[in-house]
């Protein structure tokens, strides 16, 4: 049997890797377009930091089990009646390959931002292995002393982060009202203090409308009376789906352009399965598709697509959005939905934040997390939570706690029945995640009380 | 309505406050023999150790909410007929309370070591604040150089690691063949090395027979060849449930003595409910009751008898015998049931050692992280975990992972599906929990395979 996976990174390694794993008589390979096979793209902005010095650790493995890893094989078309794929294989010309089974994980690429001037010299987008190799050649000699980074979703402020650990002025452009619009805005604002606290200047409500070259510098300019000076500007306002192949192939588009799938990863035509970026997320509190490109879930969808390319019925049990980011010394995670997209779904959530110790506070050190946890008046079941709390707090894995809950459809009210681990230096008896849990059953036990009363 | 708790630990305060949230008509008073309601006994080591310098801090609260708490006052006698309890005011003589609903949550004491000379002076047992007083004075006063401490669970580690803070030379001394048995023996031997690591000397399979007081120093002597000389020994060989006040009431004893509950904390008694350590545990695994004296269940059970108290139908779900402890610079944590204890409940367990990265290696300071996974070979379920990893690697908020997921009755392979948060410098595209649980599944299938090639 014939697996061919078009797509060397998250999703299509995990595929093939997993096809191996289940079957080692499968011959699997993979067509990489270009020489990077399953690297940590949420890296780069640690490589360019200069946290990691090194690119090549970049890589999430360098051995690959007997697949046929093939470099600089770019897939241009899929002919699902003949099961063959025609490939650019740059100087050896073009190819012919044959399957029995295909998977095809294009992923995404940066969105082509609306903003005159954005491909100037020393203008970025941030996707590739090889856009941060021309970020860091450009970082390195042209040793730009102020930047503008425009869009202040994760790899935004990651990249803040980075330049601003590298010594360079950073100023940080967004849309929307608060930066980081993956949690609400009461979180968003507590990101802003972090990134100002560490120099960083936040211009929100802003829309960058062109980019200008002078003569040794750049000018941004856009809404908002936002004009700034820099020698290098990146932009980071979002993916699209690499979907082209695939619809030219047949396949149905969906949410975002992204290419329509099924639980299982399976698309309308024969022994073809998508998964990863290129494709539709089945979101688990949605319980319908929607566009939602994530790392984790790429490996995931990869893994499954291979389970059930391999004679399988695994289904992708779905994304509940869990995501988390590092900024400076405070640590941001969210899961399920935030309180503004489950009102928007239909839901009646209701938000309670809280201010808990990490740990026990007669143990030295116990730094404070805020918990926002939003449940669903209806039937009290969690939608979903967000966590901000200092660096080395067990913020990440305690938004996991969360996250586990709301993957088996619990109440708010249910999570105080887990039985979680204790000691004064880590926790307390309820960890903060009940706390949280407690504090909003109280506080909606509390607000019937007053309605009714009124 | 008249609530009546006897015990103002965790339980009893745990179910005095759930009754005045869910009713603020309800009188809640709450007899407490010492004059310590809801300390954390769990923060004596800190205390000892000088990191918690000031005792009265160890207060879970200080706040009650409206609750009648009576310090000083021991119940000495429950008359279920008559619904009133008999109790010892001290200076205040014979008192009698009644009750419309009464909690027990008498807690658990040391259990009295078979060990000739153990009431020595210089010889403690660590269990209440006022045990924490004497030692405490002791340290002061007596400046011991060397400690030896019998028993290595929990509170024994705590405490070699808060004698050692203290610059005390400590030895360890336990009946098993490796310290900890809480975990599997694999992971207690790299607890002795985190101990002898830091100056800690551990003697094992040693059964303690005498302590003698010699001059000016102590002399505690075991089996194989056990002889030390020390100016303080502590001795943490297990705790016994207080059970004396219910049993003589008419309540029934089951599981090493404690008093039989059912899982709405309810009892053969009307109106009598208990909670705490004086109580059986519903244990999640094996779907009966056990003996499991931990804190977090007694603030769990508290709740649910206070709820039931009020007209509630909650029943407890159930512990899962999830713990932790600091050693030092480890965390060391479980859930579930161990591979021994899986094997005596006749499952057909299975267990996989991983060592597994924290964080993506490339980002500065992964720590390596040891996770074991035991599942049930029949079904695949899950049925325990442990993990030991660096303080600061989220092992305790890892291992919540495994027990949420061993709370749902997942199989191992499922736990794949959760989605859980990752960025570079806290986790990896597939969290540790899930790698471990990859490994666990790919070794069974290797075994598998081979036992059918035999």
């Amino acid at each position: 049997m014939k697996l061919l996976v078009i797509g060397g990174s998250d999703a299509g390694i995990s595929a093939a890797l997993r096809a191996r794993e289940l079957d080692r008589n499968v011959e699997v390979s993979v067509l990489l377009a270009d020489d990077f096979p399953n690297y940590s793209i949420c890296g780069l902005p640690f490589f360019l930091s200069g946290e990691t010095p090194d690119w090549h650790s970049l890589a999430h493995r360098t051995e690959f089990d007997g697949i046929d890893i093939r470099r600089g094989h770019r897939a241009t078309r899929i002919m699902a009646a003949s099961k063959t794929v025609d490939v650019d294989a740059r100087k050896a010309g073009s190819l012919t390959f044959s399957y029995d089974k295909l998977v095809i994980g294009t992923g995404a690429g940066p969105a082509e931002p609306p903003i005159a001037g954005w491909q100037s010299p020393g203008v970025f987008l941030l996707h590739t292995m090889n856009d941060s190799f021309a970020v860091h050649d450009y970082l390195e000699k042209a040793k730009p002393r102020r930047a503008v980074i425009v869009g202040a979703g994760y790899i935004g402020l990651e990249m803040a982060d980075a330049l601003t650990h590298r010594g360079i002025d950073v100023t940080v452009a967004c849309r929307p009202v608060t930066v980081l619009s993956a949690v609400d805005a009461e979180f968003g604002r507590a990101v802003a203090g972090e990134l100002q606290g560490h120099g960083v200047k936040v211009c929100t409500s802003v829309e960058v409308h062109r980019i200008t070259r002078n003569e040794n510098h750049l000018h941004v300019s856009g809404s908002n009376h936002f004009d700034q000076d820099c020698e290098m500007v990146l932009i980071a306002v979002g993916v699209k789906p690499n979907a082209a192949l695939g619809a030219d192939a047949g396949l149905d588009t969906g949410a975002k352009g992204a290419l329509v799938v099924n639980r299982r990863m399976e698309t309308k035509l024969p022994d073809i399965y998508i998964a990863g970026d290129c494709a539709e997320t089945y979101h688990r509190v949605l319980n319908r598709n929607t566009y939602l490109p994530l790392g984790t879930t790429a490996h995931k969808q990869g893994r499954v697509a291979a389970e059930n390319a391999l004679g399988g019925t695994r289904e992708f049990a779905g994304s509940l959005g869990t995501q988390v980011v590092k900024v400076f010394n405070l640590i941001v995670a969210r899961t399920g939905l935030r309180h503004d997209e489950a009102t928007t779904e239909s839901f009646v959530p209701f938000t309670n934040e809280s201010l808990i110790n990490d740990h026990k506070a007669y143990y030295p050190g116990a730094p404070q997390l805020q918990a926002r946890v939003t449940g669903d008046l209806g039937s009290g079941r969690l939608l979903g939570a967000q966590f901000i709390g200092a660096w080395g707090a067990e913020v990440s894995k305690r938004l996991d706690v969360f996250a586990t809950a709301r993957f088996h459809g619990m109440t708010v009210d249910q999570i105080s029945d887990f039985d979680l681990s204790y000691t004064p230096p880590l926790s307390s008896p309820w960890d903060p995640v009940q706390m949280a849990c407690q504090a909003w059953c109280a506080k909606v036990n509390t607000v019937i009380q007053e309605n009714q009363n009124v």
